[in-house]
């Protein structure tokens, strides 16, 4: 199934536990906002495009489960929800972004069903437009891949962070879907594993070859002429640089280093055109993501932390970003891309 | 206290439990050869120049406890020992060496009193010894670091590998001691994290400053000017390539695109004289070191794993090598070094 849906027979939430893997696969059904704002918060869902979806979801559910019988008191009881929902990751512009196209939709509702209806069509629609952006990123993307190749990728951008399919991994599927046969080399992606537990697991459901690796091997497998391309995901691209899961930047070196193409996998949506490398605050995360692995102690208490979620890859060091509207080399004009 | 040492009142071995760091400091007397060889197998002392002098000292041990009251009988119990505890770690050279050694020295005497004084003699002149060529590397290698340096450092090449002061960590040391204020960033280390570890508990124990950060991480702090030098150990070094642990080949590619120095500190017994990167079998260890933290499991249970203990960095990307015998620059000559 889908990362998130909509269950049309109980009118609530559906989504895949992602805590819970790679141990358990688990579909958990969200019937109350509260489960909703504890299921984000928890990470149970995360990833920008479908955090999105679960901002619209979110609202829909708040339409269903609304006690009102009147537009106006619909539109204050939606209003509360979005609040509730877009305080629970306040920086996930996605989230924000998915309550509020919905809530705009159900403005344009004649009558009080209607809203209710719009509701859920327009949180279908933010899902169902994820997932053919997605498919389009594939079709581009896959042009880039040769039978026989084999990528090494980072972090997870693929179906768990989306709706379906995946950017980065989605280029894959679509390569994998046109015939040809394409190995994956994943990177744990420290301290959080999002490529160990997550990025396996999606590929490994789907028959995909993938093999794991720490980041740290990443220089020796390419030096060793193991790989064939690097497609990463992005979590925001300015004039400059591409913003993506900290270890991305140490990647496009070793690819520049070996010649091998560096390839960038994202939507439009992840362009910010106003932005510059240095406009762009990095956030720094909790210490004891180095500190702990679960219940187990791996460094001293006290010991001085640096654990930035994200690094910056200068555009010098990328051979093409891979959108929706199509495929882009250097130099990259966001004109362009945005066609 | 030294990572091992002789205890001149007990007669017997004590030992730094380093599996139990970074939560427990304790310190363990092997009173027996199976305890001592526990230790080693259970990686409660690591390191080949610590296993060196934990071969010497279990020589000395077996003399020790040896209960008959003859020379040939001696002999035969040293023996007996010898081939027990080479067979601990059969492929760890420098354990046999130290356990050779003093064997070796035991031939010397003349009387049964004299074979036993000269196994706790020599065991302790190795470990001695170790001390010396490591405080000779810090010296030789301190000159390279100036006031103000920020050193970045992967793996455990410090005293907790050796006997004391360490080799990449012993050269901060020096510089340290000589009134150089050096700051070091320590990367973790995956898989078996001895950077977090052991590296930053070591440091924090001398007050050194120490920052611990993701192996991926390096690339972004080196971008970011926040490192002057780069310093590790090896495990052996060929004509062509410097052997250490897996990730130091990306950091010394990092070095390279950023211009900043990559040294490696390492006794002379490190060179491989008859080698060359292509003839040496890179060990590949257990799969689950990718899949499980402890108890934690981070990837699918069968998931395919790449797991390489080493890796090798050309010669071409080595600023230069700091031995006891002084530091050599490109192009490193054996005949040179081993001066």
């Amino acid at each position: 199934m889908r990362t998130i849906d909509w269950n049309d027979e109980s009118n609530t939430i559906k989504l895949i536990d992602q805590t819970l893997l790679p141990s358990e696969y688990k579909v958990i059904e969200c019937k109350t906002i509260e489960s909703l704002c504890e299921s984000i918060k928890s990470l149970r869902i995360r990833g920008a495009p479908a955090l999105g979806a679960a901002g619209g979801y979110g609202i829909a559910l708040a339409a269903v489960l609304s006690k009102t019988d009147n537009m106006d008191n619909l539109t204050k009881d939606l209003q509360s929800a979005a609040e509730t929902i877009k305080a629970t990751r306040p920086t996930a512009v996605n989230l924000a972004w998915g309550v509020e196209r919905v809530i705009k939709a159900t403005s344009d509702a004649y009558d009080f069903e209607g809203m209710k209806n719009i509701a859920i069509e327009e949180a279908k629609q933010i899902a169902d437009e994820d997932v053919a952006i997605n498919k389009k990123i594939g079709e581009h993307g896959s042009k880039l891949l040769e039978d026989g190749d084999t990528v090494l990728t980072h972090c997870n951008a693929g179906k768990l962070a989306c709706v379906d399919w995946g950017t980065a991994l989605g280029v894959i599927r679509s390569a994998i879907e046109s015939g040809k046969n394409i190995k994956v080399v994943a990177c744990e992606t420290r301290p959080l594993n999002q490529g160990s537990r997550l990025t396996t697991w999606e590929l490994m459901q789907d028959n995909i070859p993938v093999t794991l690796i720490s980041d740290s091997m990443a220089g020796h497998v390419i030096r060793h002429e193991a790989i064939d391309k690097v497609i990463v995901g992005a979590d925001r691209i300015t004039e400059d640089a591409v913003f993506n899961k900290i270890g991305t930047y140490t990647h496009s070196v070793l690819a520049k280093e070996h010649e091998i193409p560096f390839y960038v996998a994202a939507p439009t949506s992840t362009f910010d055109f106003k932005g510059w490398e240095g406009s762009v605050k990095i956030e720094q995360r909790n210490a004891d993501e180095l500190r702990y692995f679960g219940n187990v102690q791996i460094a001293p208490e006290n010991v001085n932390v640096y654990n930035p979620a994200f690094d910056a890859t200068p555009m010098e060091n990328i051979s093409a970003i891979i959108t929706e509207n199509g495929v882009f080399h250097p130099p990259f004009l966001l004109d362009e891309v945005l066609i």
